[in-house]
């Protein structure tokens, strides 16, 4: 992993500079007042960095990758399904029928869930969606490991291997999406070790578990990260303690989209977790990032903030899937069209006072302005 | 308008309780957690009831009504635009080139602008545009009234006549926008007197303005507030002495929109106060109405909160022409269908431990909840 280390901090560089730059004096020169598309103008700007482009283009090809993968925990009592749920989860969102599906096509994406650590060998399925497994669940993290130092290579290199596919079949913008019962239980082991938090102000209900449940899963994370802290200076190493397959692979295909100097749009706690992750192997890797959303488990709420990242959204979910990302996309497209398509104060006719700023000059008014308070009835 | 009160608090009826009952309890069976999409369960729960379908029928005619109209006030500097930048700006949203356009075309909306008191003949445009205006330029309301009475009524007539015009062409969902220099002074105002708040907490920057104009914007609100006040009682009284053509219109079209049973998605501060008007003339008219968004003008968030609505984004706009509240249209049609297209958990095999409930039982796991606190390593 050393070597991976090494070549994903020199490999990935920043977005570019100028085209934000570019881009925030193109906003200035639009028929609005300045800054008053709020948080519309970051996105575009954004956008534009990361594309090295401005205007930006149009995304035509955006994927959102769903890592599947069950946990040993989940038959812990720390969720509120089963664990076969996971495999019966997969089989619908192939059929079209999950959430992260519906809400796709509503926004124009397209969805692939790939099978890392299913308790099912799913073999109804295409390779598309088996071929990069990695075992049959991950291990129980609270006593022992998730994986072996090699299954979480296999599976960090799968969700390169991802990256690189998406990206070669013209992806211009991933989407993370997760799929597997418990999974939010690691998330916060993982959070909690990567930000200095304790158990308790990490662990949320997840699925809906009741009081019992959320002891259960609390005392699940503290025992994960007492058995994940000596490995807290090898991120591989810690994904293999206490992540999962599912974790391993979205760490990697965050670092190689970064590599490729493709955006990534990210949804809830798991994805949270792993930027977490793989901003420890390459810092400059979050500026590829945006944040999505934010969900209810209060791992995220954490782990963004260290990350200094700021979510598009906060709608009160924490579905998974990609779903929380998927309803930021129509914001980002608009941010992008905005740039392209919006007319400039000029083109609209509309006079500024003064050739470098958009601000009108008051001096012919403060006259007047005695009247305004003066002249009331 | 006593007969028009009258009218409107009779012919106002509830959305429907049966088919928002029927949304809650599909929510509850759909392929998910229950409640795990947060926000967007309550969008499609209050789609279900205004369209009396569940699930409901997918959006099909969107229509950004914008009313566009000048303000005598604007002349004082309290907004960082001259006054002439309202025609140009209604020309430029018939060209297409407006925020409003672009980002109506990213979500899938049409933009009707309707001229009320634009201070300009704006004799190159067609009817459909200037076929409603009242008067050129609304009064000075820090001094003088907005409009006579009889334009007062006309304008709102104009409003009701609109929202007829585009329901009966088959929009199933309006949007409300505005557009005028100096509008938000008005606002502003109508807010303060229909919320019992002081002139400098609804007073915000609107445009742009600095410390000074700040001050001057503050004052003629302070002057409006004293002269609306003995209207308090009698909307359309108000709307003539401190609001202007296009408010009146505006609120005209936010009833008549309940009336025939239209939802409406609201922008910002201007849709904000004449939201709270209309709420007077008939208090089920809110129930039609969703919050798209809440800018940042203070006496925005005053408002929504008189009307107890909670609105969809925050993300720090404050543009005005419909702008805030198309960027959440995307999630209102994604909450729609999430309801018409999600697998059940039945469909999706997802198996649940007991019949009515989706919560699994624990107490098979109960007995291995002593070895997650006990066995770690």
């Amino acid at each position: 992993m050393t070597e991976d280390d090494f070549r994903f901090s020199t490999v990935i560089v920043r977005p570019s500079e100028a085209a934000r730059t570019a881009a925030r004096e193109r906003q200035r020169i639009l028929a609005k007042p300045p800054a008053s598309l709020g948080r519309l103008e970051d996105l575009g700007s954004w956008l534009c960095g990361v594309q090295d482009a401005c205007p930006p283009r149009p995304l035509h090809r955006v994927t959102v990758v769903v890592v599947a993968g069950d946990h040993g925990v989940a038959r812990q009592g720390v969720s509120a399904y089963p664990p076969e749920a996971t495999a019966a989860m997969v089989r619908t969102v192939v059929a079209g029928g999950a959430a992260v599906n519906v809400l796709a096509r509503e926004v124009g994406a397209r969805v692939r869930v790939v099978d890392l650590a299913v308790d099912d060998d799913l073999a109804d399925l295409s390779a598309d969606v088996t071929r990069w497994k990695v075992r049959r669940s991950s291990g129980r993290i609270d006593t022992e490991n998730a994986l072996t130092g090699e299954e979480a290579l296999a599976a960090f290199r799968a969700g390169m291997a991802v990256a690189d596919e998406e990206i070669d079949a013209g992806t211009d913008l991933l989407v993370t999406g997760d799929l597997g019962i418990g999974n939010t239980t690691p998330a916060a082991a993982l959070t909690a070790l990567l930000t200095s938090s304790d158990a308790v102000s990490v662990t949320g209900r997840g699925s809906g578990i009741d009081d019992a449940g959320w002891m259960r899963k609390c005392a699940a994370v503290r025992d994960a990260i007492r058995r994940g802290r000596p490995s807290l200076g090898e991120p591989l190493a810690l994904l293999a303690t206490v992540g999962g397959a599912d974790f391993a692979a979205m760490t990697g295909l965050l670092l190689q989209a970064a590599a490729r100097r493709t955006p990534v749009l990210l949804d809830g706690v798991v994805s949270g977790a792993c930027a977490l992750l793989a901003h420890r192997l390459a810092f400059r890797a979050s500026d590829w990032w945006l944040a999505g959303h934010r969900c209810t488990e209060p791992a995220h709420g954490i782990a963004l903030d260290r990350l200094s990242l700021t979510p598009v959204l906060d709608q009160r979910m924490n579905l998974g899937e990609g779903t929380g990302a998927l309803l930021a996309l129509p914001l980002l497209r608009a941010a992008g069209a905005v740039l392209a398509e919006v007319a400039t104060l000029e083109e609209a006719g509309v006079r500024t006072d003064t050739a470098g700023s958009l601000r009108s000059d008051h001096h012919d008014r403060e006259g007047s302005s005695g009247s305004t308070t003066g002249d009331h009835s």
